[in-house]
């Protein structure tokens, strides 16, 4: 992408990209201190206040804007609120902490209806609720359109260590939670037809669902960063093949994944049949599945038993290894196979 | 205002106005618990985290739309960054704390040049520089306004009491730092013609660098609160007239100012001889002070005191005290002076 931009553009948000910009504005900060464990740069900053024995603190936020990142034609306001919510409680998962407290801040055009905006927010707090989070605070200004900023405090157990991205290590297995592609599916169902839709009914519904009121997997995240300390894990926000490169970028670790291996629920494989499609490009960048990717030496039997111990139902899919270089994908016979990055990128 | 607005605006934000939808949310929330010692309604959010012994810590978050809170016309990036950054100080320093971390989401268009964002985060690690804060994290997202909100977490020190704006009790001054009205008329110089600012030179350029670099308040907040424990303190963001209905109405106390006695500098007396307006009109209604508004049975000698051992040269001003009912303005006879509400309000 970041080669084939027009020159008129040089010097813009347009040539450098969201993680161009992340980069150059890491670059101008200090390095990390003893009370800023992780600045820029992961799921959540982790921090350690002076005085608070050593309990780690989490800070994430997540800005979204109408008509870039959701559209009130295309996702209820309630609905909007929960995911709102559920978007940051999944960073929060990713580095295994529990939402605690959050604010959110609010740009509202002058005509805006009040009782959208407080349907919004009870959106907000029926998420927030079922995860033992509070909102405390934020701010209200007048805006052109709408803008939701939430920002979400979280907490990591005592002793439990933050499952940073960076922590990928030679010989761990790399696992993934879920139905990853429902989502992106359900987005391109909700800008399609009504004709497409009726046609696949409750696939349909179900799709458009698991991207309008994802999931974050906070109980998963949590459970697992306190069995396993050696845990690397990210959320699943931009699509499975851009976070694989995330998550091996940060560690500067390869991972060899098996194409065969990767999670694909029978709801998404009749989507794609209906529309001809290939599974796998959903799989891999649909984008807003927010469901975790990790990677540990723990074998999927004993993850199994940890989840079934705790109840936890959610599918774990051993996807590949750490190994070699690069972000590497293998067919059935085991040979390497080109893909072309689909990722949709923010700033292009 | 609330009772002027045309009917067919109901039901909408015009109608209800920015407090009236904090209002409204904080209804909808539940009450303050263990953990949060204050939600939505003052200065900063205030938590207590489990097992953190019992450090209060404080959050809070402003969101800055372009266009509606500030034009780059009018302020260069790098001023920019530094009041974003300034102005989340100010609510730090108006509960008494200091403030620690930042994070930063940050609205921007695809055309937006990478230079003007990189100086805008220069200029708000150089205002968190000068108060001990490091920024460590937030989101970038395309947008098509710059759109900064920034969070900042502050802390208080061990056993320091937050200087709730509702703790204002009968019988104590009330104060307020600094020059309040520069900034406003600050802002009018900025909008107004070139001519006017030739014409009053340093007074013209000294009123504008009050509105473009206002000064949070930090160091004040802290001492003050360390010190008085008795202490109610908000900060002046939206002119003190509006301050002062706020602090009188969260702590349900009546306010009597004695406008004599309010500050009003040589500089601001020059500007508003030359544009021929009363100065108490900016004095009271200006807006983004950033001053401190706090009442106390502590005397002006004492405080004084405080601030030459400290060495803090802040000028404070006693302008009333906490008596009677409502918010009531004395002129220099003894009698009560009715004035009317010119605050600006945002959602109108």
């Amino acid at each position: 992408m970041r080669n084939t931009r027009s020159r008129h553009l040089s010097g813009t948000m347009a040539s450098l990209g969201e993680f161009g910009l992340i980069r150059r504005i890491r670059q101008m900060l200090p390095e990390t201190t003893a009370a800023v464990e992780c600045g820029i740069g992961d799921d959540t900053a982790v921090v350690k206040l002076t005085g608070t024995s050593s309990r780690r603190i989490l800070i994430t936020a997540d800005m979204m804007i109408e008509d870039t990142h959701f559209s009130l034609s295309f996702i209820s306001p309630f609905a909007l609120g929960r995911k709102a919510a559920a978007i940051n409680f999944s960073d929060i998962a990713a580095i295994g902490g529990a939402p605690r407290f959050m604010l959110v801040s609010v740009g509202l055009p002058l005509g805006f209806r009040t009782e959208t905006i407080m349907t919004i927010y009870r959106g907000l707090r029926a998420e927030a609720k079922k995860f033992g989070c509070r909102i405390i605070g934020g701010d209200t200004v007048r805006a052109k359109c709408l803008i939701l900023d939430v920002i979400v405090v979280g907490m990591l157990k005592a002793g439990q260590p933050p499952a940073y991205r960076s922590k990928a290590r030679k010989g761990q297995h790399v696992y993934v939670t879920g139905s990853p592609g429902e989502s992106g599916a359900g987005l391109e169902l909700l800008r399609g037809t009504w004709r497409l839709r009726k046609r696949l009914g409750r696939t349909a519904t179900r799709l458009i669902a698991r991207h309008v009121s994802p999931t974050p997997r906070v109980r998963e995240g949590e459970i697992l960063s306190q069995h396993f300390h050696d845990l690397a894990m990210i959320d699943v926000s931009d699509g499975v093949y851009s976070d694989l490169n995330m998550l091996a970028a940060a560690s500067r670790k390869g991972i060899q994944i098996e194409l065969e291996r990767l999670p694909c629920s029978a709801t998404l494989r009749r989507f794609c049949n209906a529309v001809n499609k290939d599974a796998l490009n959903y799989v891999l960048f649909g984008g807003e599945d927010y469901e975790l990717l990790f990677t540990t030496r723990a074998s999927p039997e004993k993850i199994a038993r940890l989840f079934r111990r705790h109840r936890i139902k959610t599918p774990v899919s051993q996807i590949g290894s750490i190994e070699g270089r690069g972000v590497v994908f293998l067919d059935a016979s085991g040979k390497v196979r080109r893909l072309r990055d689909k990722t949709f990128k923010h700033f292009s």
